[in-house]
């Protein structure tokens, strides 16, 4: 029954740990495997979503894998994780490629970048539109093979305690904000500000810095930010659809039997596929949560704001395209597809989302 | 090599047929499984979807499973399948549920219903909202296990010779359209007419029809639907996202070895998710060779015709839900997710699009 509740989804939290290897295997695993990750243990969708996976993986192979999660600094640290697979310390990586670009900027775009894709135009454009084999293109020298290993769909602008009318509220503005979109938020003259996860909530109530962003309503309301902010913006233009990823080590990978390394593959496009239709039904009720227990108050940017940042946006992707060779090719990819794909959903997704729910 | 290009997505059509089994399996397989099917062979985006899966179970199963494609009446009838798989002449099944209503009116929410949740809302209700477990209810009395084998995205509104501009351009309007969705168009006045996809096009042509929806860009360019109506219509509100099926004879399926149901039904979820992947792909390039190579006219519905149809949707699903206990069960789960997921997407998905792509 276990088995069936956890093929349906019902997800990690609900199957005891290691009752999987157990019923199914009756020999001692074949593989033992390490997978490192970014997540503190059991983070909430991510960190549920690595050990679905790992769960997932015995599963399917009928326990000859076995797969043991490590939470952030229990084995190597948060942003060591890439190097550690790299290394063969751990044979899986379970993080978000945009925390190397360090190794190679091009990845950045496997994650999400400013006004790019939403989580369904990510998987289209990685499966069938080219982007997996870029992927595996950048990763390949550090003997790494790829696997796109979850989504959080569009996620929210972000805790703010003034509201923003125009983009001038930004200037001066302290926000917690990494990546690509701090440095969207640093052109329309605000400051960004990187801190970890932990250091969010504190930093917020003390003053220290006045807004953030974190993920959407499932892990903000996790955090309690609500206690700390007034208004809660959207959309999130940032992160419009954020690949997580499960990276492998090639020389293990290959070091499989050949069915053993389809099942290991194949097990991750289904972690990707769930941990989307996860965070959908946990953002659903948390939105509501948030809204009607906590009287948060949720605020659209303005039109004139949104504009103003995509055109940062499309500055400070195309300026970070240009820094190096591979970089570009992947931009020159994903770009050429979010344009088709913009206008394909604006007969589709788009409009039928307009019409199913009008906006005033 | 084709391996690695399969499971990237390369799709079926890429793979030559076999070649899967015989690359993996030194040994014949434990089980030759059948696929009957309600697609043409090889049917673009729905034929080639069931091809897929089929070597993904060889694929996955190292070959132990062996599953042979039937398309439509090469073993039974498209609209056979369903008793087909239930009394055993097959193990597998590949259609649509919404096809079954005659079985169940229940059924039709696992397809789509006019008005109803998008591909990725599917996904989110079915393995994370109770979806699933209420299709495998529905289809128990059937010996049938369900699975979401892939699905559509937002489809298009459908081809017309004259524009739309009020709901009274509905009136007598002779239109293919199927199932709930032409009811919801007898209500406003027009004619719903039945076709076999095979007779769309020299229908609309001959003007023995006025007016068809199909799929979306990619299925209608196949079609040459362009060359027979003028304007081409969107959003398609009657199918915001239609999930394909692969149910499995249930008997079958108990009788494999425990690692090998998790197999067969953990490839129907890789499957579900390529098929979208596929689709979106294709759907961007098709739209923009009917466009530019085909000089097609898009058009939205008037926001009041969609506001009316709307109206009309709600009552319709509503009523259809009404007439028995287990389709209200259905009902009941699917409007309050939608209602949930509405909400959610408002703050997300849909603005986001609304923002990288802001209408006139």
């Amino acid at each position: 029954m276990k088995r069936r509740q956890f093929l349906k989804g019902a997800g990690a939290a609900s199957v005891a740990a290691g009752a999987m290897v157990s019923s199914t295997a009756q020999a001692a695993p074949e593989y033992k495997w390490k997978m490192v990750t970014t997540w503190p243990k059991n983070f909430p969708g991510l960190g549920t979503g690595a050990n679905y996976l790992a769960k997932l993986i015995g599963e399917m192979t009928g326990g000859r894998i076995q797969v043991k999660v490590y939470g952030a600094k229990e084995l190597v640290g948060a942003l060591e994780i890439f190097d550690a697979v790299s290394r063969g310390t751990a044979e899986l990586g379970h993080g978000a490629a945009y925390y190397w670009k360090g190794k190679s900027r091009a990845a950045q775009f496997f994650t999400s970048v400013p006004f790019g894709l939403t989580a369904q135009e990510m998987n289209s454009w990685l499966y069938h539109g080219g982007g997996m084999e870029l992927w595996e293109e950048v990763y390949e020298p550090f003997g790494l093979v790829p696997g796109a290993a979850g989504n959080t769909g569009v996620q929210m602008g972000g805790w703010f305690n003034k509201e923003i009318n125009t983009v001038s509220d930004l200037e001066g503005l302290k926000m917690r904000m990494p990546g690509l979109g701090g440095e969207v938020l640093k052109r329309a003259g605000g400051t960004p500000v990187l801190l970890p996860g932990g250091e969010i909530f504190p930093s917020l109530q003390s003053g220290a810095i006045d807004a953030t962003e974190w993920v959407g309503p499932y892990n903000d309301l996790a955090f309690g930010l609500y206690k700390a902010a007034k208004y809660y913006y959207y959309p999130g233009w940032h992160e419009p659809g954020s690949t997580m990823e499960c990276f492998i080590n090639k020389e293990a990978l290959e070091a499989l039997p050949e069915d053993l390394q389809v099942l290991v593959r194949t097990a991750i496009r289904v972690a990707n596929q769930d941990m989307l239709a996860d965070f959908t039904a946990k953002n659903n009720r948390a939105l509501e949560q948030l809204v009607n227990d906590h009287g948060v108050e949720l605020r659209k940017f303005p039109d004139d704001v949104l504009n103003k940042i995509k055109a940062l946006s499309d500055e400070v992707v195309a300026e970070e395209a240009s820094k190096d060779e591979i970089t570009k090719k992947v931009f020159d990819s994903f770009v050429k597809f979010r344009d088709q794909a913009t206008k394909w959903h604006q007969v589709s997704e788009q409009a039928y989302l307009n019409a199913r729910n009008p906006l005033a």
